[in-house]
């Protein structure tokens, strides 16, 4: 095994980084902890996988001898990081690569790369969206899904295509956050069920790209900007549809402010019982927030709204408002509420080109 | 019970989130989890104690009725905090304290003030020292305190007089910290072992203030500045003397840069065993720092200094040098090695107002 090369500390650190954040890796396996260091006539890649996940990242570098080796991940991204230097050396010195900085040297084992299962290409392209546009719809829809592990299926994102469309849909059965947007398809078109977590961590990596490139598959899914690729295997998520929350009997809609009722939800969810519930009444225009706690006391609040339709009041889980309204912030929102324990709708009041829903499911009010 | 009173929203949030950092209180008991508020002439007075430890902050106010109400400290200051208002009225409303504000009322529940054991007086006056230098002795100085509740022995700073000198000391047995710094004496001498947790909130607090007041009898420690008031119950702390560490044969004395340093050991520090431990190894103009694991690999880096005296060797843990050498970056540190299990002292080369000693003890050497 052999490797030579120099490169941008700043441009090696951040993709190192971005790698372990895109494959966290299991420790238990010290071949799958492990990054495959290529260097080729272009420059320089790092790719890992967790035989889930797979992800590769490219950098510009001065190669003078071309090679491959498999070494730890974290210790590569820990001394990169920690390093205060313009550029860095790495170099195959018998059976370590060493990272070489004046005065320093930093030598991590070659781990045998011929054990490693290889990080796979990434499946056909099939479209291109905006990375900006991409970013923010996903770093919405991925608050929706569900965090716990022991219920799979809720905690992935749907993306599917629709035409010239491209619909994401995630929800953990209490919350349900759906976005579409323009795509520019180019192949056979997409529905696959994504883990949030990576979705999360892609949006921020891509938000500032200008083009990403969508990859599927039959068994997979992925994504690429600017240099980076990550890619999943994925499963069946048909049973996710955002048909299938009801929201035909809206009796009651508000138009208001998202700053001043998401601030009025953070004070008056303070005062709020064990199951973390306030109460949102409709009134003539405006609605109040009323929250009660034994121990804390009792909080009452009012939001200038326009209302329309009936005055029908719900109750929800405090958390739940605060996220709904999070991609509202800084503009108007629409509530649209149904009475009885049916869904209630967050929307933007004029169309855009990123449609975002968030639909929170309201629960019992509390008991005073 | 009757209170009624106009008080700008930031001034009253900065107090009740200064006394509830200063008195954590122990929410099992609802009575000492409380604040007792205090509307008087020359504005209000918000005091807590769990017993051991009592605070008093003062705020200027615009007080309508003067009185006392006891109320839950927490959902006071979260509250507070999350108002973004320029004033507030806090005014009692049957069995509940209201806060105010346009469109919004939040209402806490009285608790029974007859059963609060009181906010005692601080104890007499003894002296003054300038608050920003005190704060960043403290800072250091509690750094070296234990946080292993088991041992409370090591868990505290001893303060103690010395003519016209304040000593602070803490150890952990690992690592000593010594700071002495002017004061003005006005009273008896101190001598006391104040929880090291409660001088480290102080040294945040007191930063920015002018002078600091020392206050103590035989049993209590206080502390005052800027209309704040914080005191606790002593320990005896005679045990705890920087004596007791023998500095007595110092055969090898560095001096570098604490910068250079601390980032080596940043970096050589990854690339340590489970105990943490790296090699410190002094040669002629430089010293350099060696690590070495199993799984990440192994590190050296060098960092030029001015070497006198012998070419003594030692090992410690990384963590401890990181502590060392913090109160020293941006300048100059005198590193002094004693050979085989004794202490190393890390101190400014030329003395200061604030003379601090850090004392670090070697440790085995890894095993390679």
């Amino acid at each position: 095994m052999d490797l030579d090369l120099t490169v941008g500390t700043g441009d090696l650190a951040s993709a190192a980084s971005a790698l372990v954040r895109l494959v966290p890796g299991k420790l238990i396996d010290p071949v799958l902890s492990g990054v495959l260091l290529t260097a080729g006539r272009d420059g320089v890649s790092l790719a890992a996988t967790d035989r889930e996940r797979a992800a590769r990242v490219e950098r510009a570098a001065v190669v003078h001898t071309e090679g491959r080796v498999l070494v730890p991940a974290k210790p590569l991204a820990d001394t990169l990081r920690a390093l205060d230097l313009e550029q860095v050396r790495l170099v195959v010195e018998g059976s370590k690569l060493a990272i070489r900085a004046p005065g320093a040297r930093f030598a991590l084992p070659l781990l045998d790369a011929d054990v490693h299962p290889g990080v796979a290409e990434p499946p056909a392209r099939v479209g291109t969206v905006d990375g900006a546009v991409f970013g923010s719809a996903l770093a919405t829809v991925a608050t929706a899904a569900s965090r716990d592990e022991a219920l799979p299926m809720f905690t992935g994102v749907r993306v599917r295509s629709e035409g010239a469309r491209l619909v994401l849909v995630a929800t953990d059965r209490y919350q349900m956050a759906v976005a579409s947007l323009g795509w520019r398809p180019a192949g056979e078109p997409v529905d696959a069920l994504v883990p949030a977590s990576l979705l999360a961590e892609i949006a921020k990596q891509a938000a500032g790209a200008g083009d990403v490139v969508l990859h599927a598959d039959r068994d997979r899914f992925g994504l690429s900007w600017s240099g980076t690729h990550a890619a999943t295997s994925v499963l069946d998520g048909s049973f996710l549809h955002e048909s299938k929350v009801s929201v035909s009997d809206v009796d009651t809609t508000l138009e208001l402010e998202a700053d001043a009722l998401a601030g009025a939800v953070r004070r008056v969810g303070l005062y709020t019982d064990a199951r973390g519930v306030l109460l949102l009444e409709v009134g003539d225009g405006e609605v109040r927030l009323r929250g009660a706690d034994q121990r804390a006391g009792e909080a009452e609040e009012s939001v200038k709204a326009t209302v329309t339709g009936d005055r029908t009041s719900q109750a929800y889980q405090s958390r739940f408002l605060t996220d709904a309204l999070r991609p509202f912030l800084g503009g108007p929102v629409r509530v649209e509420i149904q009475p009885g324990m049916r869904a209630t709708v967050f929307r933007a009041p004029e169309p855009a080109d990123l449609d975002l829903r968030y639909v929170v499911m309201p629960m019992l009010p509390p008991k005073n």
